[in-house]
């Protein structure tokens, strides 16, 4: 990506000690922002005793370092369908800061109470890119591919029980929806949707 | 269900003449009013070349003998996605009306194009019961069913292709729906939600 | 729904300080009647030590406030096919009743035994809407649907190993139900069915 | 199995020419009876033009030679859910009959027309084995193995629609049969129950 | 069952004191020979302070009251193709045991060392009915069904790992099995596959 | 989309009447340019003895009116891993082009064979956006995904046999792709990918 | 592979004028050896008028130029569960010659019918490798992979009905082989099984 | 296999003092080498207080004895996608060095970052046999198999979270891998992978 972007570590597999030194080295040799996700509180603790770091425990992810200025073109609206979403918008969101974006979050806007997402059509319309977040039906990223004019990310979560089947159901939905602009993501990949978001709002940034 | 109401023949694994045969019986033991659905066009004209039959091709269904008159609480909505899924919701509308009730069909609604349903939130709000038709990411349901007051049958349709796989996609998505009241039946299973449909628009009737 | 009936909060993924102060509000603000599901033992305590609530550990619900008057049309049939299935039965049995309606449970009446469930026929043939609930093969939707006149709301389960696969054997059972009149609700949701009966039981009740 | 009994060819991925003369080598070389199974009206016309041979259409199957008098300890009961599982019971009833055994054959006895099958409990209860034939829920099997004493064979078949899956949805449900005694064989497979009751119907048979 | 056979308790969702309590009532009430399934150690030590038990750990199951002196026809042989198969097949010969079945052990005889297997010939061609018990491919039970000349319950187990998905891989290949006389029961139901052997085994005995 | 993109009809459910029609209503009412889908060579012979057309055989898609001068902010990318994946790659070529952009076609480039898609790392490194289309295993996107700088849109397709199963194989792949940037449409769905790069290649154009 | 070796052509999407373009070319180009694979006989007869062909019609496939005389280290045993699967082991045959390997074949081998396996017992244990091909419940790979010392190669088919599932069932079965030396390729894949086979037949030879 | 090579027990499903006796035993009567999988550190623990044992923990795997000096043709090279895969890696790596290999490792190469992997052409192109592990998309099979000349042996991981669904999305990436010469084992199958490419590298070795 564009220089001055953060470089990544991605916590899951490793030991709070492998990830406070692989931080420490890229800080060392002049990286300004390091985005760490998939980290414990465990873990987030023992690095911070170390490291300058920003940690958001719903996200289980931090920023080492500084939190570069958002540079891109605009914003990158976060929407999710219940709350229990949560952790996964708000991995996409430290993502997304990270890698220099301005975000707006729309909590628990889910399809079955179409008027708390309707109440928000403005930041919908205004947006650069959105990411729509949702497990059990998925339906928020048709509804929301629907409104908007821009690319929208779908995300499915794990959110659910029974025939969910841990995001799946999500997932097809998502896969399937009939609004045109919306791709997606594995499920849980708060990262992964916030990463394509930044690059489609850092388009011609130089 | 409630004297009266139709005698019900599944054409799917019978000839023609088996068809014919057991129509003609029921009509000439008495019954006024049989429904035979899962009926080809073919079949459809041997029948109607022996018996009264009101064919409805798209639905792949017919009345044989007199269709009642509505006798229903009120009426009974049957709302569809996309054009695709025009033959589930005839053979919904075809067996509703079999048994006594009157029909609103809202066809072309689907969750991408949200104003097209929202036009008919009226109709949403006065129905005794409303079937939901959708294939590929099937989020007409829960949309609905965060609208509406009354229960709301779901029924995924086989429309789409490639991980709308069949139906599953849309049964999936009905099946989590986060609106409270939305109950779900096979895919492409219209019959079987007119049926329960109309039991909902029959209940106190005697 | 009707006005006066219960306010619902889904326990799953709140603290029980969340659960606590949403339902102090909601109980503050007017409403009579809160449903709290999917609760735990621990947080039931905890709640009941700020609030009247009647809490039912095998369902994992409770009722703060006041538990309603039943008002429906007539009664709710709460069946299982064994003795694992009841504290699906129980959440449904608690919704219900939160939303105010007499129940009857037939636990235990699974097919297997066929005469313990034909010995309920009774109950069977004047109830308003029946909540079919089993594991395993799911058969009690389509034998309970074969003999009653009333809309039937199945449930699969969980219950059981193997084959059974966390309920997928028993969902796909019911959605192939021969029997008409029989609709479905993902896997565990006893509070989902008993909405939905309860929306049935209520109808033309102002 | 015992001597005098059939040999089998199952005629699925041979040439008309290959079955006859398959057929015939067996005949001439002292085999009384030959069971082909999986055979076209076409292969069967083309056979029976150069052999003795009693072609079922509905089975597919045929027996050429002679048909063997029963020498089973008693009878072999075939019931099916409905009239769309017939090719299957006669597939298995050709082949019992070729094995040596009575047939008795109880179609469209399934669970949602419970009085139907409990019409038949004189010839469930006197069974040497029943093969219960199903498809959709294959709730069937539950039913019959909760009233007989003695082994049920389970047939999932690919009779339904959408959620059933060609025959899976049945087969779980019978793998799953909160029933003792059941067991259960490939989908489609006549054949093997018919096999495997016509064993447990020579048991001590010299 | 034929009288004197043992009553059956599934212990698998009920406490240990609900176990013993059911235990003790049919005891007293004349029956022998009660069979409990699915019951961990420690409810075996409360119960058998409470009951005459014989538990067997491996099988987490027992026989409260007294082990019936075998009175079937022959011999159940169970086989396993390795030392993780044990517990499944222990389940089995306890069932067998508890209603009045001798009972034959070959086990870790599986089809990558086929020596081992074909050294019990004898055994195999002179039992009753055979019980294939297999994890991973589950390939046991086609070899043992080309072997033998009495029926064949298979047993698909969830040893494995990795594609082996939980028994999946196995009960597929059971169920597939191009040897005839060979039926299937659940995943890890040892208990189901003893109950056919045994109506088997006892076929004709008063 | 901008005032000036095409507007898109689907053609998989219509009749040739049925496109003819619409695409000459939204010709008539001052649209430029109609983007057909999914329609067969019969319909598009139908439909330009209507209106001018040009058809893309192996798209099965054509541009009814004129095709509009790209006007987005660089070139689209389209890749694909063997010549069975053209048809899906021609259908994104049309719709990139209908709705404006520039297409660079690089196909067969599989990472089978590195070399020819290396030595395309040119055009890789200056796509606005890449779409990445490949079925069997998929690993196409992964390898653009860690070569590119801008986002890439995966399309899997059901190109393959056995294990692939109508494209869930490379679905699956993709999905779980570890370079980051890389977002998935439907199986198959070449439009999907293309409106997706298309909005991104228009970011800030007027 | 080694200079000499076939080129590949892969027939499945390419037309017949396409394939004999293809061959032509490399044969004039200095090729002695062009393998095509999933070619029709249509296509064969077409390309056999232009180029010297030996097309094997089982296997749809045919050698054009020269067959390599045999120079790997020993011999290839291609073993077939049932007749059904001759036309993937005659894939892999043509496909094992056209690189320059002497082929054994052992069909209809399959484990109900050991004797007939053990009765190649020689062949077997003097084998460089083995290709076990078999459909169903694939159980002929652990048989053979438990017998020999050489690497098997082991293709399920999509050979058989209901739960065999297009070969899934045979794949699991063999993936989780319990024999040691077994991989595995894909459905109906007998092209990749001969192509590894040969590589291992080959090994230091230059 | 060769004599000399290593015995191996499988330590899953057995506890430590059954490792250490049957272990003990085989080094008892001559065995030079043991190998051990699937031992748990504190197994290991205990094993080595009664027998020399070189316990590797990533790969929970040992040897137990001595470990051969390396006899076969050449280098098998290990190469794995991520640093997560590691442990899977290892245990091919302890089984590889029981049976008289040389190994190589190549970690963390996967296919997003191509240049890692290509800085190691020489060693992939002088492998013997490769065993290539990767998790989530299982890309690296495709692109190994494509740039080397040697069999590959692929070994899908369960790494990864979502869609990977525990090593499924890697499995069938692999399994329709568009190089030839790739063979797959099972998920997490770490030691046959090794099983197979150290029979690839004796061959020809007396
Ligand atoms: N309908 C059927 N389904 C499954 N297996 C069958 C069927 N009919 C016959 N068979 C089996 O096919 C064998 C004969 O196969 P073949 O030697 O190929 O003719 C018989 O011994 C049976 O095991
Ligand atoms: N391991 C088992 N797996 C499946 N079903 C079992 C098992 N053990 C017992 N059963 C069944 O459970 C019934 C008793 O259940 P319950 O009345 O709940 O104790 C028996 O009649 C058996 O049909
Ligand atoms: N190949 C395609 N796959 C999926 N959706 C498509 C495709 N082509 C067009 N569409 C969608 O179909 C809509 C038009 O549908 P309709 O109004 O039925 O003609 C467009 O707005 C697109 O969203
Ligand atoms: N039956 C087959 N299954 C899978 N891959 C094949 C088959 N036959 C040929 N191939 C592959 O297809 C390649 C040639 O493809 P192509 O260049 O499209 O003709 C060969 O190098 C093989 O890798
Ligand atoms: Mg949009
Ligand atoms: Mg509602
Ligand atoms: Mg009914
Ligand atoms: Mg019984
Ligand atoms: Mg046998
Ligand atoms: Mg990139
Ligand atoms: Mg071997
Ligand atoms: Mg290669």
């Amino acid at each position: 990506l564009r220089c001055g972007a953060a470089e990544i570590v991605y916590g899951a597999s490793k030991t709070k000690e492998q990830i406070a030194e692989i931080a420490a080295e890229m800080l060392g040799s002049g990286q300004k922002t390091v985005l760490i996700t998939r980290m414990s509180p465990d873990a987030a603790e023992f690095v911070s005793s170390r490291l300058p770091l920003d940690y958001n425990e719903a996200a289980r992810a931090g920023i080492a370092g500084e939190r570069p200025a958002p540079d891109g073109r605009g914003k990158i609206v976060i929407a999710t369908g219940g709350t229990s979403d949560i952790p996964v918008a708000e991995e996409a969101a430290v993502t997304a800061q990270a890698l220099g974006n301005e975000v707006t979050r729309l909590y628990d806007v889910g399809v079955s109470g179409l008027h708390r997402l309707l109440a928000h059509t403005d930041e919908i319309m205004t947006a650069s890119a959105i990411i729509a977040i949702a497990g059990m039906e998925g339906a928020l990223a048709s509804v929301v591919g629907g409104l908007a004019d821009c690319p929208v990310i779908a995300v499915p979560t794990s959110v659910g029980y029974g025939a969910s089947f841990g995001g799946v159901s999500a997932l097809l939905s998502m896969l399937n929806s009939c609004a045109s602009g919306v791709s997606v993501v594995n499920i849980d990949n708060g990262f992964g949707a916030a990463y394509c978001a930044s690059m489609i709002n850092h388009i011609g940034v130089i």
